[in-house]
């Protein structure tokens, strides 16, 4: 406990770190050291490092090598040049498991239970060019510890420098999830978009994969292959059983977990095209009575037998994602698309069932498959406060309609993952994509923006025993009005926002924050990341002139 | 006026035409035709036809070959194989010049004044395979014809086909004036994002190019390289006079005029670099108290020297551009600036003169030196409003603060263009980017979104004399929150909006244009531009299935 209360003293006197999200506990100095041209990272104390760490050791070096970001100054670090041409070398780091971890890659670790992942680090890193040491308890703590390693870094004439060495780094997140969640149904994403999106969540550790809605089925799911032959918009615009192992591995080395998503039993309309059979008021006019957004469409909760296909179509599709959580989702179900029809209406007189008991019919069963296949569920907020269903205790619920419905989801005793349209949806503000709507606003106006979401409290309104039903938080992006060509410019930096919040706590400074977020967009545009500029580059290079009253 | 009857009857009768701006007057038919293999277009009647016209044909051949849009319809043209197969073959469309028609260039003719500038054209496509041709009385017509028959074309498996044969369009603009402003000032961009967004542009005849600002001077001007040398914002990061002459001729050959912009006196922080004795309240603190944005400095308008030194910049920066236009600016001048600095409040007391009556001079003063050099000036609307300045009768007036502003610009008499923020301003809506601003939404929120600009009405308030004063409209993009990574994004197809409104004519059917401003969405991203989905492809295969009631 010593070691803390040295480094927040610390704290209070040195300089901003311009690392995202800002570590837990640090210290940093005011020595110049540079990396030596011959700079290495070496794993140590493991005779056969794990794959992954050794990948993201040679992917950490080539940041080292490539970034070639300039300081965020005015001279972009011109006036340094003397300082960093006498700096120490900074001839390695040294990384290492503690003695008492267990040897498991980061992607194995990256797919453990959400409170079962162990994510924290100390990096050191002396001011006269002795090794810098990165130790974990994991090799996913070593990953996120090489993550903020690479950020440390600037670019001057060919020298890549700091001044503000030594650092003292522990660190370690405040809550153990940290998502975002991506639309691929409104319209599709080909899968380099998601490795680049993936990429630059690397201290965000779930991608909420949003695979299938209503528009479309993209997701090739072995023994129910006709959904996407017949609902993915065209042949080229699917994820083969190939494409989700490139992106689930690819994810997993990078400490991310992919959390899927088939949304039941609404936004189901494109299962009609193979299965009508399964589904009600398929199309049906106008869809603004029969659901919330175009094509209307549900599973036949009431059958037996659309029941017994949705288990096992989730059953298959939860199969190809090693994550133990998954997501039948449950929002916006619409009850006049039952009430019409006559299929559901006979199921239901004929088991004597309310439209509510065959919801909990169906989504035990479904709840049930999962489980039998080693999955947990997660479920949006609907069912947990709208619809007596019954849920196992360790189903988690997606609070997303208002950040005031945590309260409620918490008094029910689930825990939760916030995800509120109110702060953390980055499709709101940008105009409305319903057709013939005279300004064309959007639902859920205004622009959501890194201030709002990084002003959010994750225990506002919670008892003491509350507080430990939140697992983390996301950004979320819906689709309806974005694609590949948009996909950076609307998510980044934007979803670091709320990362940070449930990496570093909430209650940070939005003026302290701008600075590093601007890193981060630079950061990223050098790694071919199409984030947006924040300000003025007049402004990014000179903190606190644009601030209001500066 | 027989041949408009007729057209006008036939245009009930006829389905949408894929065309953005929708021509004035246009008939289709439901003929499948497609380009034959060896399709040309050829040039007639001319012994040696301008170069830029040649290049805008071969750049339409190009298109026509690379395009590779499939129909936006669910199958994407799969059930119209028979169809195009069986279809007549295009040989060649013959563009000629009127036999009336003076032969210029298209790039002498884009750079007319406003007023004068001749963009009608014919295009007629029979439907029996015999050549379609293409007439104008002017290159700058002949191009705006290109540019719709290079949009009337789908493939499908390698044909490149319409089903809508014969054609028939005689097309005008409603307004000279469509335009597009970008600030290359807060945030920089490389000329090849310029040219993209000119390749884009071909329907809107002016770049306002608000080059430089408070924050950076990008703009190399001979005499004068002091000023970038120390205002922009890196050496690498400005716009030498090659650069300008590339822009420029790029624009031209596209029929596109740039009209630059150096705006005075507010706006003009960054000269005090090179020229701190032309500048008052340099960078001074609060910025809220001397200026609109950050950093402050306003031009020292009381100063004759400071005077001479203005009207010489802008001469020899109009001199980059053959534009008969120029803009001086002119917008948000703060008096308190003015009132602070001693220099001036020297000056006035010397002259006897008001800030108003400095400011009148100053005016005049600079606006004759660029109507030496025949330049026509155009300033912000605080100028005719605000400020009892004495201006030249063909002085056009950019309205900006609010739509509402037009009729008093009006009631003064200049001619003007719309560029209202309720409208217009690209940028509004996406977060604000003042720094310490808690929520950070934006000054001007809402988004304006493209369904509030195609509705607006720029004879609003106007009598039958007024309305002779508009010129025309545009969108503008200032680039606090904008640079390379979001500029298409931002863009379009966005801006396509006020185009159509400004040449089409105002009055539009929002329902009815969406499904063609997705042709130019995916239109575009064929050709490189990173135009949005503007709903989920689900709808935009689908008119109308996504409407409000639908």
């Amino acid at each position: 406990m010593l070691a803390f209360v040295t480094l927040s003293v610390l704290l209070a006197v040195t300089p901003t770190l311009a690392v995202w999200p800002v570590p837990r506990q640090y210290s940093t100095g005011a020595t110049p050291l540079r990396l030596s041209p011959s700079f290495y990272i070496s794993i140590k104390g493991l005779n056969s490092p794990p794959q992954d760490l050794q990948a993201a050791v040679t992917r950490t070096t080539t940041y080292l090598r490539n970034d070639k970001l300039q300081a965020l100054v005015p001279d972009r670090g011109a006036s340094s040049a003397n300082a960093v041409r006498g700096a120490k070398a900074l001839d390695s780091l040294s990384v290492s498991l503690t003695s008492t971890a267990k040897v498991r890659s980061i992607s194995e670790e990256a797919v453990d239970d959400i409170e079962a992942r162990v994510e924290g680090y100390t990096l050191t890193i002396p001011s006269d060019g002795s090794a810098a040491t990165l130790t974990a308890n994991s090799t996913l703590g070593l990953f996120r510890g090489l993550t903020t390693f690479g950020q440390l870094w600037y670019d001057l004439d060919g020298s890549t420098y700091t001044l503000q060495a030594p650092f003292n780094i522990v660190d370690s997140p405040a809550y153990p999830y940290r998502g975002l969640m991506l639309d691929t149904a409104r319209n599709y994403f080909p899968v380099a978009d998601i490795k680049r999106t993936l990429d630059a969540m690397s201290w965000i550790n779930t991608l909420h994969w949003h695979v299938v809605d209503a528009q479309s089925f993209p997701l090739v799911v072995p023994g129910f292959t006709e959904l996407s032959s017949t609902g993915a918009y065209s042949a080229s615009q699917v994820y083969s059983t190939a494409d989700v192992q490139d992106i689930v591995s690819y994810a997993a080395a990078r400490g991310i977990n992919v959390m899927a998503e088939i949304d039941t039993p609404g936004h189901t309309s494109v299962i009609a095209r193979s299965h009508p059979e399964h589904i009600a008021c398929f199309e049906a006019s106008p869809w603004t009575q029969f659901a919330n957004e175009p094509p209307a469409g549900q599973l036949r909760l009431a059958s037996a037998s659309t029941t017994n296909f949705t288990t096992s179509l989730l059953k298959a599709a939860a199969a190809l994602f090693p994550s133990k959580t998954f997501s039948t989702g449950g929002d916006e179900l619409n009850a006049n698309c039952y009430n019409k029809d006559a299929a559901t209406q006979a199921d239901l007189a004929a088991q004597k069932k309310t439209l509510n008991q065959a919801l909990d019919t169906f989504t035990q069963a479904i709840h049930k498959g999962l489980r039998d296949v080693g999955k947990r569920a997660v479920v949006w907020e609907e069912m947990v406060i709208d619809h007596p269903v019954t849920l196992a205790n360790d189903t988690i619920a997606l609070v997303w309609i208002s950040s005031a419905n945590a309260a409620t989801v918490a008094q029910k005793g689930f825990k939760f993952i916030h995800a509120a349209s109110d702060y953390f949806y980055l499709d709101c503000g940008g105009g409305g994509w319903v057709g013939q709507n005279p300004n064309g606003n959007s639902w859920c106006d205004p622009f959501k923006t890194w201030q709002k979401s990084y002003s959010f409290n994750p225990t506002a309104n919670l008892t003491e025993a509350q507080k430990k039903l939140v697992l983390g938080g996301q950004h979320l992006l819906w689709t309806e009005q974005a694609g590949p060509t948009n996909l950076d410019s609307i998510v980044w930096p934007r979803a670091a926002s709320a990362a940070e919040v449930f990496w570093s706590g909430p209650g940070g400074d939005i003026g302290k924050a701008l600075p590093r977020l601007h890193d981060v967009s630079f950061r990223f545009v050098q790694r071919g990341v199409r984030a947006i500029p924040l300000q003025p580059l007049w402004c990014a290079l000179r903190p606190g002139k644009c601030d209001l009253n500066a």
